[in-house]
């Protein structure tokens, strides 16, 4: 996913829009994520742990990440009404980070992707490290799922020592255990779902909802507002963005990976077309091709070894049968549906600015 | 294996011999994990989630295990003049073998071992299912992964609904992370040191530390003294108290794994010999072997297709070169160690003789 894979900041044209200046969230955030690894990387020199998995989870951080769910998280702290110092809305949102880490680290283990945010996967990394051949692939993914079981199990811990009010608590870790459950439910359909037919746009929007609208967009802003002791009222309107939202944010990396950006800051990838995923885009694609169109499709698509110049015939079918356009309409509505919510909302102005500035930058990519 | 594959339970031989009733206890956690995940199922039925993953936990929880960890948290809460009810003591005991299913599901991917518990390991029964093939091995491995990620995630879940104290939450907290980062840290150390050396009783005796010791004595005795609020003192008892029951507990399950338990309830077994698991034992066999000896076992041990007539053999040498009495002396004095311990601490009475009780239950293994 190139918005995910470059370290292009989200924030940059929305920072002078309004009052909360993301730039400084991102920096706060980093900041502590930075403090709690050097600690544990003391900690692991101190009693003789490996060095390389504390700093397998800094370089996979450092490689970039737009820090949406973090920056999410604190937008809704303040959308809340929080006040004050928002330490502890910084803390759960650098835990979403490192569960962001761990869940893409098993992503990568699970598909065997060779990269990830511009850089070799983790369990790329230590089967290189282990001299290659079948050995070093057994014990490079079993390294990479502990790792990505040590990024989930600080993620927790930062959780825990986020010094929330008593009364809060609670309802922060059940959205956070929620967030956990619904993640892996759907990674699960993801992975057992290639089976699956590459033409079910249902199917392909459940992945989504699952793996992006709840995960990345609906739980990051309520775990903010509970942090900052929201009722109920902002908790719904934070459900009835996270779809809408989260659906337009996955359905625009979907066109970046096959297409690149407008404006050729990401250039068009074979990663989605070679592993087969199963995108709207794609569904869409099948289910607007012609026989020939569809039977080339089904013969590119999935291909591990395939060549640009194949590449470039897939985006051709997607472009004339009208399945990227289609995809273009359905980010369209879905972002109108998002500012029409935020209309109702009635937030704090700088919280709706920040909403409505991140909720651009996600969906038009426009830079 | 064989005590943590049986189903046969630690309790019976103690339960007469003090007033806090491990069987009622294990029965306790039995059911607050059965209510969780039955929950779980019908949560799943109407959300439209695959019905297998909760299944797949269940039947891990269901095929045995000694509950050990869950009976030594709620022993520890009495141990630390825990009074009234103890539901959030269970609870948290609960949370401990989901935390174990976790634990053992992941090592047995990263293994590939073909059972657990006397039954296929979780990604053998989804690979079958899936119909076998190089497919159906990376599915059901990714699959696994993902049935052992929510087992973690309803562990915390059962942790952070566990009712605690407001004032011993963040001592709970604290002690369940620490024993999930040494897990996986010993995890690690154990993947990664395949290349290790066979006759290095030092780095065996390491891994045990972290992935016995701690989590399976030290941390879950203290979670629930932690529960029960408990001071300096009982903790520092319990640290005490892990590292030479963990080491003689570990000792004790490698013996039986290879010569099974005298009285023939735990036959003789294959596994650990097969896989080349760097035991104590075997690094006392290659110490005391003589060159014959030493070459007949690095020909023989790690073999997948070892067969039982070479396994006698290798029964044979760690036999006649003493490593078989060897580890029974150190499980020995490993045990008498506990006692003093134990003749210091000066816990309640019926708390003294549970953990007596399951000290030697763990270790001597007379059933």
């Amino acid at each position: 996913m190139c918005p995910l894979g470059s370290g292009e900041s989200v924030t940059s044209s929305v920072v002078d829009a309004q009052a909360i200046d993301l730039r400084v969230v991102q920096r706060q955030v980093d900041g502590v994520l930075e403090d709690f690894l050097s600690e544990k990387a003391r900690a692991a020199t101190g009693r003789g742990h490996p060095p390389e998995v504390v700093q397998s989870v800094r370089d996979f951080l450092a490689a970039g990440g737009k820090r949406i769910r973090a920056l999410l998280c604190v937008v809704g702290w303040h959308a809340a009404g929080g006040q004050g110092d928002a330490a502890s809305a910084v803390r759960v949102a650098a835990s979403l980070e490192l569960f962001v880490a761990f869940a893409l680290i098993h992503d990568d283990i699970m598909d065997d992707s060779a990269s990830r945010r511009g850089r070799p996967a983790v369990h790329r990394v230590m089967r290189a490290q282990l001299g290659g051949g079948e050995r070093a692939e057994r014990l490079g993914a079993g390294g990479a799922l502990l790792v990505g079981n040590l990024a989930l199990t600080w993620a927790q811990e930062l959780l825990h020592t986020a010094r929330l009010e008593p009364g809060r608590q609670r309802l922060v870790h059940g959205l956070y255990d929620a967030m956990l459950e619904e993640v892996m439910y759907g990674q699960y359909l993801d992975v057992m779902g290639t089976g699956r037919g590459a033409d079910d746009i249902e199917a392909a929007l459940r992945i989504i909802r699952y793996k992006t609208a709840t995960a990345t967009i609906e739980r990051p802003l309520q775990l903010g507002a509970a942090v900052a002791g929201a009722g109920e009222a902002v908790m719904d309107t934070f459900t009835r963005l996270g779809l809408p939202l989260g659906e337009a944010f996955q359905l625009r990396d979907d066109l970046l990976d096959v297409f690149g950006s407008p404006d050729g800051a990401c250039a068009p990838g074979l990663s989605d077309l070679r592993e087969g995923k199963r995108t709207v885009l794609l569904a869409l694609g099948l289910g607007l091709a012609d026989p020939v169109q569809r039977e080339r499709l089904g013969h590119l698509v999935g291909r591990a070894a395939l060549e640009e110049r194949e590449a470039a015939e897939v985006r051709d079918i997607l472009q004339v049968t009208g399945a990227r356009e289609q995809t273009e309409r359905m980010i369209a509505s879905r972002y109108e549906h998002v500012l029409r919510v935020l209309d109702q909302a009635g937030f704090p102005q700088a919280a709706d600015r920040a909403l409505r500035g991140l909720a651009a930058k996600a969906t038009q990519y426009t830079s």
